[in-house]
């Protein structure tokens, strides 16, 4: 099942470098394991924020909370999610 | 270069039933042959609205808008377009 | 898998008062046939609005989308739909 | 009487890792403790948020207010509450 | 118990003068009937708008919706209800 | 003459106990003894959040923002104010 | 009593142009004749809009009312009201 | 002196398409002389929305209105102003 | 030509008392001094507010913003700008 | 290719005045680095606000998403983006 989800970040003030660097790779490497294993299906970024559009294919809306949840930038990010159904124009 | 656009459709008051069906039928060509065609790369229906987000892959802006003028439900369509750029964790 | 939806609906000007009961009588019959079959599984008015928030468990978000854009009201409502996931306090 | 309520959390910052998970533990006895005796009726995670809808079932305003305002998290809540009646098409 | 009530009139157009002012004065009659009787026990116009703000005292939301629902300007009206507890300060 | 008036209140953090306890104290003096003057005619808790609607009697503007600018909380709060009318249907 | 009062006017379709024409030569005499008394302190244009800002200098809230309800064009406008006070870095 | 403008446009429904290709050439003409003379140094279409964002340069608030207010499609529009100053940056 | 300017102010946390009193005596001297010279045309409390609405009348834009941006509390301030045409039935 | 920018700045506190100039003055430099070559196109300042509008004019997304992020002021600034298409009015 497919939603359509957009994430703005807002990092921390007061990290340090390290910090701040070991927080993005922690939050790549959880994004690519998802999209490998096909269930982040899609990532963009939007021009000029610091947020991104992504298509997320889930079995259920527990396992796609689960997998929010768990993103290490969760606590500064503000998600919203919207669900998608088929369109009777898809080819 | 990819646009993420969502569609909202309010459908005119005082149709008849044939020029409705007549109005849909073109729409749903118009928009299959641009996904034939691949600048219409997605279509999903938002759950529970009479609306749509879509991604299109074109050349440029000018290309977008005149794909989106010429829909048959363009003017009964409140349109709105997030261009999208390639995030850093794509893989 | 459940969905909070809220629905707020406008009645067309200009229907005849056997038009509305008819109209009204089918949505009735609609939603208690989905609420009988287990579907429909809380709907309460709002206050002072015509308009309800309502608990729907359905296996995905197609079989949602059907059921709401069938809804003889559909063409008169204006309809959010919020995904709901399991939550942690929850006995 | 029923209430559809909302709460949007926001933790503070600066919290020590036990102050936090001491706090939730509170947070969640409290929630399970007013579930089990039957007030807060139902709880459910918003997907991708860190908020829940809930449906409450007290005696009067003043009692609701007095249980939002007793929760642990209630200084780190935004809580918005909407009454509810009784729809003339609930079976 | 207590509910701040505003309420935003926008009359139909079309309507003859008789029309108007047979719909308005059965309006103010149902209005004084309930503030006769103590349930609506203010109301007060909103400066420069056609609109108020009122405050009801009723046993319970069924019965606010009731009288919400029963009034002649309903179906002309967008109402928004705010439950109102005893405040800590009022003496 | 009267006015509506909606306070938001959000507490700074890091006050001590005592200091809080102390400015709450002064808050609730202030109030009580406009009320008991009859500049104060209503206070009610909005459930479920810091707030409150009040309704003030006062001479004029600059008596009301007097007023307000003295409560102990006004550094504290977001305050809106609708001046109020007589309403035509009002007995 | 000073009043910052915002007008947004949207004609009504399907006047003739000679009902057009003297609804708004009534407005016009309207406001002269309250701007030569004193009560109207002030009109402006917002440019780009069919809309003024104005000031008002009355005695109290139900003048003000009784002022704007007669306004010819006072069904074709959204007004909103700010009540202003002396402000103390006024010279 | 320069202002920014964004002007989104709702045709009326109901025009025969001789009116509407008639008033759409007038509009045009319109604009098209103000570009000649300097006074609307761009004009841009906003991709997917009948609406465009515009820059004038003209001498003042009276004359930028004067020109707005002449626009054919003036009564079918909504317009937002925008004055630009002069930015430390600029080259 | 004239401006309404909307000024809402947040003041920083942490200032001592000294720091704020000598900040707020400059803004009023600086507000006083563009006030006697007749480009600070109207300054009115928004009642209840930390804010005011002003009327300036400058050459242009460029000159508004240097005034505003030379407030001592313009890092502190919010502030919005409408420009002010003259209006056709003004007197 | 085209792009409406509006860049609204708010300047992290607690900085030096060093490292505040500092920083502007590498923002400024790289802002005119990009209008002298051609795709800063525009730059405005939005009058009483710490704020531009801007219009740059770029291969594509990912070209202006590079830039924009790579501003020396972009952690502290909201920015939104408008794709601007030609206009058939355009001479």
């Amino acid at each position: 099942m497919l939603y359509l989800v957009r994430m703005d970040v807002t990092l921390p003030e007061g990290q340090s470098p390290e910090e701040r660097a070991e927080l993005l790779a922690r939050e790549k490497a959880y994004s690519q394991d998802l999209q490998r294993d096909g269930r982040w299906k899609e990532i963009w970024r939007i021009v000029g924020e610091y947020a991104n559009y992504s298509v997320f294919d889930v079995a259920d809306h527990d396992e796609l909370h689960g997998l929010l949840a768990g993103l290490p930038l969760f606590p500064h990010m503000r998600i919203s999610v919207t669900p998608l159904a088929t369109h009777p124009s898809h080819i």
